[in-house]
């Protein structure tokens, strides 16, 4: 497996591999690598088959964290990464520097000039996530765009737990006419119900059991829905009961959805997606599910 | 030379060549082809020799158009412009429809939902023209970013005259690391000076001969800068007074500039660019030449 560490010599690889048709398969991840990543390397190695590629990107994207956001604390753990890479069948893995990524520029004439170039989603991002962090999606869709290009992927592959990035994606692709195949592969869970996340060693023993009120609420709802339809109003008054019993659960958000269209429903039917978000202490935390 | 019209197929026989290791040049044009194109359709017959392929795109680009703009009245000369392209020497010509480019939506949920990505720069696109035409540029580079999506150019050949959109798309290359080599071809005159422009078919005899100014004033600033140094305000206020002795003109912006930054200088020197504006009559022509 190779690990590279500049643009440059990731694109003539991809470029290289391009024109031998060989297919590519991308990976996007912010690194502190879990099971569910691990499961969107092997949907990659399956999409590719024997002969394709599999490239890994870790960067934690500066531009799509705000100011007062988890950047700095953000967890890294590179070496395990590597290992964790390399034992799931990944190709290559790339981990470019902010400098590489962002020029910043500077006084001096000779110095490159600052970047200054974005790709933004302007329906779809304006909700839920969009609402509580502003800046986000115009990050994320910028960054991916930037790896498409660098990595030229046939295949890229996001977590659903992540649902409204990955429809975000695949509108941008379709929008901006990307040569690319979405692949959008099921949430992880621990076997108690919590999504896995990078985010949830931020937890303390306490927390972590708290943390369980997100996919309670969803199981909870699915189960109600599969008999009958609820007004959304309804179940979400139910949810934000059941949320608030715990002493460290802060809501940010609890929204029901068309899945394709991300526009709220009145009346919450199977096939309706449901997303939340809820601080559990100072973690924020997201899940959602199909009901 | 082949004429395709539907994005599917423009991107599949793209796919081809680049699996097959073909070079492949785009030069993006609105159509209404004069030599000054013809002239960027030879400089992507050079880019790749022999064996590569050339696209040509038509398509007036509503979304680079402001209400109050030309959009609907653009010239379009479609047979022409096939005849010119084939005896030019390309191998296709694309020439997409707006609804396949932008989807619009509608209430009816099978319809593909509204288009609503965007590419901007926002730095480079806020002097001169962007000033003039707020949304031009991002129009430009979200046009541009799908045609490099769709057509996957090793080379794409734009005209100088247009010199803050050349600058500015190869500051999108650079920043979103589109593996396209941006090559910039030399405005091409008419033997009195007039920059060729599908736009100068809007003019009157009487217009025409106007028009002229645009050119002799970069001349005249040409010829007293070889010499020495003058402020920008200066050469400014001499041109300002040398345009308006033509009855139809009325100046936009007059501008001395960083070739690479765009930023204004307040010197002017050999070496510094200038570009202007100028309506004649209702028609805007833009010029610009390296000092």
């Amino acid at each position: 497996m190779k690990h590279i560490e500049t643009i440059k010599e990731m694109q003539s690889l991809a470029l290289n591999w391009k024109r031998s048709g060989i297919t590519i398969a991308l990976v996007p991840t912010m690194g502190a690598l879990h099971e569910g990543h691990l499961s969107l390397i092997r949907s990659a190695c399956q999409a590719v088959q024997l002969h394709g590629k599999v490239v890994v990107s870790i960067y934690v994207n500066p531009i799509q964290f705000a100011p007062n956001e988890d950047y700095s604390k953000y967890p890294r753990t590179l070496q395990n990464d590597l290992r964790l890479c390399q034992e799931a069948g990944a190709d290559a893995v790339f981990t470019p520097s902010n400098e590489v990524m962002y020029p910043s520029g500077n006084e001096d004439s000779n110095a490159p000039l600052r970047y200054s170039t974005f790709v933004s989603e302007e329906v779809l991002s304006k909700t839920m996530e969009g609402i509580s962090r502003p800046a986000h999606f115009r990050g994320v869709t910028t960054v991916v765009n930037k790896l498409f290009n660098i990595i030229l992927p046939d295949y890229a592959i996001f977590g659903e737990k992540d649902f409204q990035q990955a429809t975000i994606i695949r509108r941008m692709v379709r929008d901006l006419n990307i040569p690319t195949q979405i692949i959008v592969s099921p949430i992880v869970r621990e076997s108690d119900g919590l999504a896995l996340s990078s985010r949830n060693r931020y937890l303390s023993p306490d927390e972590r059991t708290q943390a369980l009120c997100l996919s309670k609420a969803l199981k909870m709802v699915q189960e109600k829905v599969s008999i009958q339809s609820f007004p959304a109003k309804e179940l979400k008054e139910e949810i934000r009961v059941m949320i608030e019993k715990q002493p460290d659960a802060k809501i940010d958000y609890i929204e029901f959805f068309d899945p394709e269209s991300l526009v709220p429903v009145v009346e919450v039917n199977t096939g309706t997606r449901m997303a939340l978000a809820v601080y559990i202490g100072k973690t924020r935390l997201i899940d959602n599910a199909i009901l």
